[in-house]
């Protein structure tokens, strides 16, 4: 046994790995604080009952498991952390209003989601409770973009789609358990055939509307073809003009808009818009986010919510400098070097003592030497 | 069953907490690479043989074990972050040289270690493997007051041991397994008694040795005496030889020491100095460290290694300010209302928009109104 490989899909993160991370989370920490988001930090750990908020097989089976030996109950290692935020807007900070909350740590998951994953993603992502506004939405959408731009992410695309319109026709096909569930991942695969299959004993107009769905993609003209081809009821109404309101607000931000009126949640808890960020240079989405209203009903409040997240490790593809070079200082224990080295570390430079050769992603191009009894920094 | 109770000895970091212990952590981390440290972020879990790098039975029974579906092999979550790096610096880096590394990050303990302790401590430190030498000792401890002073932690008093002279005493006792495990729990707790009986059957020199180390403390004076009272064995002589020299080093550099030679680490991997900071209005120690020399062998790779870790969770009782005021802005798509909020935001100005009631730890003291066609910030 070699005691230094680690599972599949976990991962060290090494020096120039973990100086960006670093960089990204607090730019963006940042923003969301300028924002007037509040960071909170839920534990690693919590009994899976309260993990798993509601019915869901999918999260059920990505989280790992571990029993509490002071209790004996069974524990689960978090696999999503906006379960816990909601836990915390419901029943801890209990506030009256609008909470706008924001979170960065590891989650874990017992299986990776694609070849590329790493099974832990370092999220981070900001949430508004309390609000059942476009405005919301707008802002969430807004700090998505300012924290990407944070961390470097150029050329982004926004796609948006709306849960409502699916579950209008999956409600008025009368679609429950697994018929439902069947036509949400075929649509969600965009997989015609077997929506044109599931779909042959409904009236045309919600096989048109199930079928437009599918193939509905692009600018905002999406959305006038979809309110002549989707089926004339009152949720899809509302939909369509929740993402014709979106599209105005976010121009007038400067940000373009793809509307996929397939684009479904991978979250069991989303009840609305949905949306994913795509990046040049990036094979899966860079962020996502969307509503998620009454995810906190559980631990005894529903309230309106909406948010997103990013996996910091999912962006280290973006090119970054390297840290700055050091001077390298003798050692001892002479005053007067004490305090010169003191001096240049006050002034923010690296001051790396000799106890002999490095090998160090940090640059040493400066030395500290005494002239003539001073202390001075000589470039080598 | 009610959804939001957490684990015994699991908690929430709730806003207040959250910013101090940012803050902390980023000054800390800061000071880490004004010393030219790197940062590496090992992962919360890996299989047990790697995370328990020797025979040690507490760090078993506090590590909390899960199955790794992919491998079906027995995992477990880091209770402690040091034999991760020792395995980043043996077999992942593998450097040439002194190696400095630190890093952050929540550990997980199946038991709390006090009843006012929590099982996931955030636990940063700093170490340098490579170096055998004093002044790495002397840099570790000079690293750890000033991060500690970083964050804000008064009045700190540090007190230095050194296992080298028990281990001195039980060697030349020919004490192995239970018996010098006892005489060491013993010790650590000064308790004369069991150490009398214990010693009953050594010879006159080894026992007047193992009960002056249960009563030497105090000033750089415990050495003198240490040194008439203590057997005169190599490594006993060697171990006082090199705390003379670190305390000459120390006061060099402004920080006074304690001796205290019944100082015994918790940890199993110590093999030399130990040392822990204690500080005004804290009731366990602030900062604890030492040597743990050879840490990297099952790695394949015995290196010299010093270093010292803190528990963030553990310093937020030092007072610490609330945020900055923000500005309330009237939310809308006014091109000149949204480019005066991005222009406020840029000059680092909290600025939340308005989405209705807002409780918050961010306190708004201004607004943005339009007067005469201009946004401007009015106070409160």
């Amino acid at each position: 046994m070699r005691n230094w490989i680690l599972p599949e899909y976990i991962s060290d993160v090494l020096p120039a790995e973990a100086r960006q991370i670093e960089s990204m989370r607090r730019r963006m920490l940042d923003q969301f604080a300028l924002y007037g988001y509040e960071q909170v930090e839920p534990p690693l750990v919590e009994y899976v009952e309260s993990l798993l908020t509601q019915q869901d097989a999918a999260l059920d089976l990505k989280t790992f498991k571990l029993v509490d030996e002071l209790s004996g109950r069974q524990m689960g290692l978090r696999a999503d952390i906006t379960p816990q935020v909601a836990r915390i807007d419901s029943h801890i900070l209990n506030r009256q209003g609008v909470a706008r909350l924001c979170y960065t740590g590891s989650v874990l998951c017992t299986r990776p989601d694609g070849l590329l994953s790493t099974r832990q993603p370092r999220q981070i992502g900001a949430e508004i409770y309390g609000s059942a506004s476009l405005a919301a939405d707008v802002e969430i959408i807004e700090l998505m973009f300012a924290s990407l731009a944070q961390a470097g992410v150029k050329d982004i695309t926004l796609e948006v789609g709306h849960i409502g319109l699916f579950n209008a026709i999956a409600d008025a096909a009368g679609w429950q358990g697994e018929v439902r569930q069947t036509a949400f991942s075929a649509l969600k695969q965009k997989d015609v055939p077997t929506l044109k299959t599931l779909s042959a004993q409904l009236n045309p107009e919600l096989t048109q509307g199930l079928l437009a769905l599918a193939s509905n993609y692009g600018d905002f003209t999406v959305l006038a073809q979809a309110r002549r081809q989707l089926p004339n009821l009152p949720a899809i109404t509302d939909a369509l003009e929740g993402l014709s309101q979106l599209h105005a607000a976010l121009s007038a931000r400067g940000i373009a808009v793809r509307f996929d009126l397939a684009e479904l949640p991978g979250s069991y808890y989303h009840t609305g818009l949905v949306f994913n960020a795509y990046a040049k240079g990036f094979t899966n989405a860079v962020a996502r986010g969307g509503r998620y209203d009454s995810v906190g009903e559980k631990f005894g409040r529903s309230r309106p919510a909406t948010g997103f997240s990013i996996d910091l490790r999912g962006l280290t593809a973006v090119p970054f400098a390297g840290p700055k070079a050091g001077i390298l200082a003798p050692q001892g224990d002479d005053p007067e070097l004490l305090s010169a080295i003191r001096g240049l570390r006050a002034q923010g430079e690296i001051v790396i003592v000799d106890l002999g050769v490095v090998q160090s992603e940090v640059h040493v191009d400066r030395t500290l030497q005494q002239n003539a009894g001073v202390w001075q920094v000589i470039s080598l």
